[in-house]
């Protein structure tokens, strides 16, 4: 699996809520993202390191989940080869305006369900005068709230057939797996892909219950693991439920903490320190049953929650 | 020199601010602190960690500087045995009811000038239900705003003779010189002392220009070397003066940062990492004259104006 | 309880290890302390913080657990005062040559029947040339491996009686309380006492088998928290046990990391950030058995183990 | 400028030591770098997370400097591209027997004169048992010892004309330059170009000599800030030269510490907390004199040396 180059990261993801102020006093004064505008329901918000509009939209809604995930794409002739090869496997939904500061997008599905976007076209962010930062390689002014979130870094969905999902983000948008688990069938139950350097951007992970289009977590990446472990601090102290971590995960050995906003969505803080993935040949890692069975890195187990929580809930989800 | 134990800790600090906005404004929101009632034109703040009712009383004045400092004792007895000492020295101011939170109150005045107070009855703090902690063994909750200063750390006062003010807080109140610096004359220009485990609490520096009773900063403790790194990206894109650091020093082997609040008066971040003076016989470490020459512990030469600039400043002093 | 400072510091410990040279390899390899000097069968060995001889006495042994523990006094007249007030518990064993680099050494018994001595004269170390450190107010130079613990920081006893041995310490060796866990029947089931500004120096937990004089774990104090992190990953490469961590306790809020040397002793590695016990009344902190079933600080659930394991090994005992 | 993504990264570098008993030292205790083999008067070294066979070449010779630079390609096909692309120029040397672990290498030269190579084929590293990590994502076991330098991460050039090679990586190779410096006469003093998500790899800085093919340093990254905090330190009691920092860059916003190791030439180990370039139409900062003039992100001024150190050194050079 050869990585492609013609997606360049994750742009932003859209979250709904149930919660939606609360939701929103998560993601600002917990998180520390900004405010940059509003669409009817929807809030958009950004990280500090995000060059672009926005890295979330937090959507209104009757339910938590994922909304769409956009991802732009490295040119305008990148773009038009991805949606070529969309449209050859009848998953492409089609061209749509763009919402705030990103330019005509193109949407689908991956084989499970979720929405996702290709898009080339995007707005710099200009900040604001009150948040314009001191040195002009940085979008904007560290917040100094909460945990201060630097950056989108990943999505983890929830899907029936992992493999089924993965395939198509390696053979449709040029990805490529860096690491998966193999269940002793031969089953694949979670795999991480790249678009870059970064290890991963997206993931599949098994959903035990069946369900379609699911959420497992949204996550966002901090400079350091002291602001993990602060953050932990700050998420105690405010009441935001923390599901499990800090600690530091043996696939992709990122550092994380994993909360549950007040809409219910899980969100992950994630460092992983100086880590990244720059051989062109890398081989996936598969890790099987057993090893998968020794827990987290430095030994703490997996959670259970972690293979039934997800959003929206189903009907058994206490949580 | 022994240690006495009758001063358990520096209890706070009286800083006098031309500019009591703009200083309310950094102490709040860039060094996270939390204001705690007001007395006239002043302003009761506290660090997160701190048990009294608080770490700094920010007044307005017509120059900057220090006002009083507040040191608590271990026990009434302790207090007692420290004014009759101070008595037999003619420094005594004598009792003062005390401010917000602190009983009765002994006033008195080191040989260079500067107003002291002990005290031995103190009010613990009882957080309002927003600012109550998850941890049941901490003062208040993690602000999650700005630095998030733990600890009022130590005063450095500036003086015009170093050593008769050292020998002072040694014999008066039992003190303990940690490190100090002598020039090659023999003229002690630096005393840091202590009275716990702490290394220091109280510094004297050498005022090159003659002047009394000033104040060359005020120091507050950051829980780890990584707030302070931090903290400098925050005072950078706030405006914040930064006059030098981050870097450790070579006494104490403190890392540190050194900024101007609005008012003018210098303030340190400081944080020890695990370092304590546990040793009941330590040995004052004198420094030299070639030996300060090399700078800082990793190199950083000693930045000229922290041998000229303090407050309130004298006439020449530009800053 | 007042805090009577007779009592300095904890100076070093006597650990026992069925396994000398695997437990001299963690000791120096893993944790990075260096060797100074050997005593028949026993190996002392020192942080890179300790002004004294050794903060450790390894001695081959047919089992594993805890020696002596040997606290420092603050003076001549405080170690007599603190051996007449053994003597009249009647606890006492009586004056030995001190060991290598300490005087005259007074032995006796908690009244669980940990060996505890208590010293005043101690020569300080002076390092080789090559252990020699660039600055004068450090007591050697940082080793540059393994982990590289700074000090020795507390040891945790098994007891059959919590409280009648906190008890002890505290009436007789002038400790206090800092904080406890009282279970819903009113005993007392840990209680940790410190001495200092640190916030424990010795700890107490109940032996749930009924034995005497049985080790918990000995603990050694990192600079910084990623310090610990980092060591859980040479833990790991190196094949030693983590039983448990990197987490923070609730209880003191000590950042940790629980792991069994080769002979089986649990050690932890711990970090307090920039905690410290400035109070002179510091209230005791009774913790409930309904806070503790909600786990450490940030949920980790405490682990089994921590409840059933301790050295020497009593029959059942799996590790 | 666009990325091409034909080179996929720094593959390993030369450097040249008059003291080779002495560089050797530093890299393998003082860096924590691994041996992996010799050729003749050359050790081959690595980082611990290398997937190669080497990260540095490290090769006796009269005088110090840098060998050659070695770029690993994409694929074969992007191999050949760029060997066309380079025969073009003109600035082709031809195709070699790869050394250790590299299969054929075409060697070129860049307009100011360094050696740079292109390779695609290379043998993954297995570790020896002694040095096999706990996780199989990772290349080799954390050496515990010394600073432990994750990656070799950029080269820094001296060169005549800077614009010169800037525009040869980034036309030919197909780099992209994400910062520079401009003097007020319009020259670019400075460029740092990347070829993935890195914000760079190679950089080319004014060399005021008038020199060719000199070096300016070669950098390797540690996972945290806190590593090089501690660098500091070893560098300090083990004598190693310390030119300037800690500090941050305002330029790419690295954390950085700048030593000379004992040959004379400068290393810089550096860390750029979560900081990437995901941009793919990042557009280039360029800093003017006045903005350089600041000093660095946090106002350390740019040491002189930096502008007049290089090695192997020219007459006059002191160091």
């Amino acid at each position: 699996m050869s990585l492609l180059h013609d997606v360049a990261h994750l742009g932003h993801v859209e979250v709904f809520t149930p919660e939606p102020e609360k939701s929103l006093w998560f993601f600002t004064e917990i998180l520390g993202m900004t405010e940059n505008g509003t669409d009817g329901d929807a809030v958009y918000l950004r990280t500090w390191d995000d060059y672009e509009h926005h890295s979330l939209k937090l959507t209104a809604h009757h339910t938590s989940g994922i909304g769409h995930t956009a991802l732009r794409c490295t040119s305008q002739a990148a773009l038009d080869r991805r949606v070529a090869a969309i449209e050859r496997t009848g998953m492409g939904v089609g061209w749509q305006e763009g919402e705030a500061g990103i330019g005509p997008t193109y949407a689908f599905h991956d084989p499970d369900g979720h929405q996702i976007q290709l898009y080339w076209e995007s707005k710099w962010y200009d900040p604001p005068q009150e948040l314009r930062p001191a040195l002009k390689n940085q979008a904007q002014a560290y917040p100094g709230r909460g945990v201060g979130v630097r950056r989108l870094d990943h999505v983890n969905y929830l899907a029936k057939k992992v493999s089924q999902n993965g395939d198509f983000v390696s053979d449709v948008l040029g990805g490529r797996v860096t690491e998966q688990i193999m269940m002793n069938d031969g089953t694949i139950s979670a795999q991480w892909l790249h678009f870059g350097n970064k290890s991963y951007d997206l993931v599949y992970t098994s959903d035990w219950t069946g369900s379609s289009a699911r959420l497992h977590h949204v996550a966002f990446a901090t400079d350091t693991r002291e602001d993990i472990l602060r953050a932990a601090d700050i998420m105690l102290d405010n009441g935001v439920f923390i599901e499990t971590g800090p600690h530091k995960h043996a696939i992709q050995q990122t550092f994380f903490l994993y909360v549950y906003e007040p809409g219910g969505n899980r969100i992950e803080l994630c460092n992983p320190v100086a880590r990244l993935i720059l051989a062109p040949d890398w081989r996936t890692i598969t890790w099987t049953e057993t090893e998968r069975a020794k827990g987290q890195a430095w030994g703490l187990k997996t959670i259970e929650s972690f293979h039934t929580h997800g959003t929206p809930p189903i009907a058994g989800d206490s949580r």
